[in-house]
């Protein structure tokens, strides 16, 4: 099989530069074409990205030469890294202009017929992308992989939707790489911690009921669970963490959950799709874990691992959960719905 | 009115510290008197303690001789930053011999007879130690302040206690002062998070409810409030943040609740103690605050910040709470302690 | 007698909030008149400036309206906290409109006629006014402190000229402070060091010589000794640390050079300056001293702290020293420079 | 050619981790005993050993049981990771039962006739082994790496011997990681600097001269070159960033020097030995590099990054340095020196 040319907008960003990082000799993609802002177009990638990963700038991109993001250039398959500010007109017209665009931005997200993925919770969701080309008339498509939080929490509730879920109480600490870059200034986080993210606790509190939601209709009929999210950063680089409290309505023991974490599998693991973590959910057993430092990168950072499951006196039970937030979090996230659409058929034609 | 002689148990510590720190120039208490363990017993404070505040350690203190820890020895009036492991024999040891122990260590909290106290929350508590002292057959006594996350917790709480607290879920981010010295490893915390201090999330939980609760028939009657603790260790030096969602039986609006915030006082507001803020709630308007490094010094550490009030879509509301871990949460509590003792006629002979 | 009122241009920046802070209660000057950018102008100064000190912002600079900085507006002494890129033209404007500025900025101070001034060292060099205002045609005058690094250095070397300073290498570990806000990005400095300021270097290797130099008609002539300044930013927030190794031409003994740094003082301290620190130089016998968080407040941050004096077997002699970036290295200097300027009579007409 | 068994002393702490984690599939080694003290002996490797490394524990070491240190039980090749206050005595005993011991520690370094060795400089050294065994009477050896900092000094100044080294200065930014676990505690580093590490300036003082020294009559005659060092202690968690001066009798141009850097290779090369990078100096272009959380990971950590070459006012010229203390400053420089004395028939019998 021949591999798909695919591009990147918002190509020298944190998001972007994890996108050229997991492209780079990647089974089914090949990375053509980047895109960025005017600023940058007509440079190498190596002189228009100012690289901050500790991985090498891989050699096939680091030659490219960047281009502005022209609705129609390009190929077909690109990914959005982004920033709101702009997503929204850029995604919109690279749709209009038949592209099909997997993108991190939050923009398209709540829109009702573009779907919200995470390919282990909800890859019938992909169901949504004819009705969404017929309302909006595009030849193109948009699919969206959520806040980077609301993926962590998301695949952790996902197996216990069976336990009929009710709510979830949720504190995140947060890493500074998921603002970007320049992103926090150093002054406000060095030994210290900001217990505000704008925009973070509404994006956890609704995402998480599109995603774990269900199609009825040509829509997603939201879950019926509230969740309610405390948000803060911290100074740590790469890594969320979030302490969870749930309570669910068929009041599962502690061993009915752990059972139902392991158990945990979804359609990137039927198809082994080449970004798919064999396991989904990794539980540690101790204590003190997960830790963003020493497990952050489990399994190339596409896991969520869980740990320090307990009952709780409010809701019913409270773990911990952790994610690589520029990975599984971002870029790896949307990698993963564009190697879920490609085995759905959506990048045939 | 001269001022009365005390003395600090456990002096080289880094709760022993702050004792000393704070106590220089008080108006009502003179430190004469220092004890540690047998190997810095002999020496000078300014040889024995490996002084790591970033104020200066006191003249007066300095020259002082550390003593070993004998009952009997010493002024009537003793602190003790005594760690738990030994806290339980010598604190014992001291009331038996005559002592009023004014201590930071968890071992006798949790007895019946023992005020679990913050003077603005239960100054009423007080009243245990004549029954403490008929249980004991103890001339001396023992008063102990919470847990330092116990104490924030406590009072955001306190002023809410008329709206029929039923619930409240915190996750705290706490700073590595309130692990004492060595403590812990920079390896452990430098850039990371640690979803766990062993046995934090029991003493929140089973604390706040002996504190806010009814002295009744010569014992406490805990509040009935239910408590879910999650606790962390973050890369902060000193300030411990808690995220609090809270339900109430009267559903009281955020308005209610900014004005319960505003109007709590206690009884060291009354009597003007020396140590007490003017207000014991400071509530910061500005959408990301409290932090540790901007805010945790306010009124010389012995407030608690407050800040993000807002609707929590599982329980009623929820906002921010921030303490100085090793002043309002340690050395500062017990002599705010020590000072209503005195007001209460308590250092009376 | 009376206080002097003085303004602040830059008023809403790290080290324009420093002046704000040390200006609070100043017993000879009187802040009434802050200037910044057109952006803030009009408002009171509480809204216009994010503050981001831990100490409390003053009551009587929050209900300042901040203004434009218009040249012959405000008061004749005015304190500089611009930018580089703006203090050249404005701080400009402003002496040729009849303001004495006493400025932070890099813009003027190799000038030949203008004193780069660190009080204890080179208070004679105020000398270089008159010959500035003459060659400017300036009603009024600039007046400048150094670098901070560089502040640090020379008021280290001072006492050692007269052994005859030869040489001196220094690396230089610097706090975020220094780069203002919002400065260095967390992502780049997040448990890393970078090991380049640009600028830096330049800076302490030229302006060093100067402020050590010789006042000889009617100009300075740089001292003659070699520079050579690595400098890196790392992970403190205020406080910048500089192993310095010095060859001398006398060879003092180890037991010479600490005689001479406990032997240091100047101007300041003969005349009791509001600012002063009793003693300029703060040796520490501590063998891991001084330390940023341990030691960066030391006499109100107006000290620079030294340490661990030995045997260079490179040059002759090396040591350990700490300033204050943002008071004793950027907005403590200027007030003391202007302090030093009334005493001198520069501030009378 | 099949593998040969190896074991490591001080299996358990930070260095042996990194010792099992690097021979987890090596090509010629494999690790088959594993020894540690009393309280860790009879349990498995994965129960015995905290592990504190971000890669997975491996499968292999995981299962291994642990040994008491016994002289003559384990392979014949034992790695050392021993603290040094136990090193002298165990590695001593083992050399004597007969054991190849390849040594992190500080005990023996400093012998006449054991090899301090850095494979790149002084290969050659290694032919002070048989004298080491006359000398001693040891059917075994020991062969020693050098102090972590040291290492990256001796390989950045290796190819500049041909210049004539006359001296160096030298301040260390040394991370966490380089003092073990539990190491340095968390509040005396966090976000400080601490100017001062126990014994390390002497070590680099000393060993540097021994490992560019020449090998004449039996014995190693001491590089003439003089050294002087500073070293400090950082918040980072790997990474040694090493500020460097240097003066040599040739004067050579920067250009000379970039050309030596560039040129340099060593006897792991020439063999291609499993563990030895391409090229040992690695010069970076940028101006802000090389930096630890960038650069500390290239080539598996094994090699030395260099930058920022520029003149030096006081010596001749100055650049930055950084090497991976736990990999290349000790457990691969360990490895590395094995794999050395393979090819150079030592470990033949």
């Amino acid at each position: 099989m021949s591999r798909i040319d695919v591009g990147v907008l918002g190509a020298t960003g944190m998001v972007g530069q994890q996108f050229v990082r997991l492209l780079a000799g990647h089974p089914w993609f090949r990375l053509t074409w980047l895109a960025a802002s005017e600023r940058s177009a007509g440079k190498a990638y190596r002189d228009a990205a100012a690289w901050r990963l500790a991985d090498v700038l891989p050699d096939e991109a680091a030659q490219l030469i960047v281009e502005e993001p022209v609705p129609g250039k390009g190929p077909r398959l690109i990914f959005s890294g982004l920033d709101a500010a702009v997503a929204g007109e850029v995604e919109g017209a690279f749709a209009a202009s038949g592209h099909l665009v997997v993108s991190n931005a939050r923009n398209f997200r709540m829109e009702p017929t573009v779907p919200l993925l995470v390919p282990e919770v909800n890859a019938d969701h992909l169901a949504l992308v004819p009705y969404q080309r017929q309302e909006k008339a595009w030849p193109g498509a948009i699919v969206t992989n959520p806040n980077c939080s609301t993926i962590f929490l998301a695949m952790a509730l996902a197996p216990l939707r069976v336990f009929g879920l009710e709510s979830a109480v949720v504190t995140t600490l947060q890493a500074i790489s998921g603002a970007g870059y320049p992103g926090v200034a150093s002054l406000d986080i060095a030994g210290n911690v900001v217990p505000f993210i704008g925009g973070e606790e509404e994006k956890i509190e609704s995402e998480t009921k599109k995603i774990l939601g269900a199609l009825q209709d040509r829509q997603v009929v939201p879950h019926a669970l509230a969740v309610s999210a405390h948000t803060t950063r911290v100074p740590v680089v790469d890594g969320h963490i979030e302490m969870v409290s749930v309570r669910c309505s068929a009041r599962p023991s502690l061993e009915d959950v752990r059972r139902a974490f392991a158990a945990f599998r979804g359609r990137p693991q039927e198809h082994g799709l080449p970004s798919a973590p064999e396991q989904p959910l990794v539980y540690l057993e101790e204590a003190n874990r997960p830790q963003p430092r020493l497990d952050v990168e489990r399994d190339r950072g596409m896991v969520v691992c869980l740990g320090r499951l307990r009952p709780c006196s409010v809701l019913d039970f409270k773990f911990v959960a952790l994610g690589h937030n520029t990975v599984r979090g971002a870029a790896g996230a949307a990698i993963l719905n564009a190697e879920l659409m490609r085995t759905e058929g959506l990048l045939a034609d």
